[in-house]
């Protein structure tokens, strides 16, 4: 699994609104995965944002290393993993909603609906990846 | 996190060819995530299939729960989450090349291109299960 940084295809199909999935393990040492939305940070780290609910976010602050795959729009064949620690935090509402704003306009133009939502954002740096088909 | 079985409707999502990944705990503790075919059998497990020189062989070997999401092809707001352990192996390459070939048929509809492929089958347990727009 080589090192970041990623070369530029990967990078290419990473930076566009991609289906995604990300993984990270629970307490009992299983992995877990769910759907997700992604964005990558100009500093390179990747976002994403949970519903502060969420058992997850404990499961994550326990062990903070993440990994996420994305799979290019009707042609998966084309994807890329890439994984790292959550580096990073906001747990303030306001500035929450900002993030999954910006989210939820990279995938679907529009700011979120939920604007009473309680999120949390985690920012995670990529320290290796892996792909098929972005060499 | 719902323990199996799952509701109709998840389970039929799941047995459609839709874009999956599947994610694994590796030695280091951290978890590693990749895109993924998979067929869930008759007897309600779950099959992949790896090439044998793959390094996620030996540390599904060593730490055998899995998760697998699958997203909705063209939808992938409906997606279905599953996880549990392997519970079966198949080492032996005529046998696991039989697999790969109705892996390749279930989503591309013919047999597997590379006859010479060196592959390992493997089936996980769903134990747990979570899903969005699956209910």
């Amino acid at each position: 699994m080589p090192k970041a940084p990623l070369p530029a295809a990967a990078l290419a199909l990473l930076r566009e609104p991609n289906p995604a999935v990300i993984s990270m393990v629970m307490p009992s040492g299983h992995p877990m995965s769910v759907a997700t939305w992604y964005l990558v940070e100009d500093d390179g780290t990747v976002l994403v944002n949970m519903d502060a609910g969420r058992a997850r976010l404990g499961w994550i602050e326990q062990h903070p290393h993440v990994s996420l795959t994305a799979l290019k729009a009707d042609e998966w064949y084309t994807h890329v993993s890439v994984r790292g620690p959550v580096v990073r935090w906001e747990h303030d509402e306001a500035a929450a909603l900002t993030d999954i704003d910006r989210l939820s306009r990279h995938y679907g133009g529009e700011e979120f609906r939920n604007r009473s939502a309680k999120r949390v954002s985690a920012w995670f740096e990529i320290t290796h990846w892996h792909g098929w088909a972005v060499d």
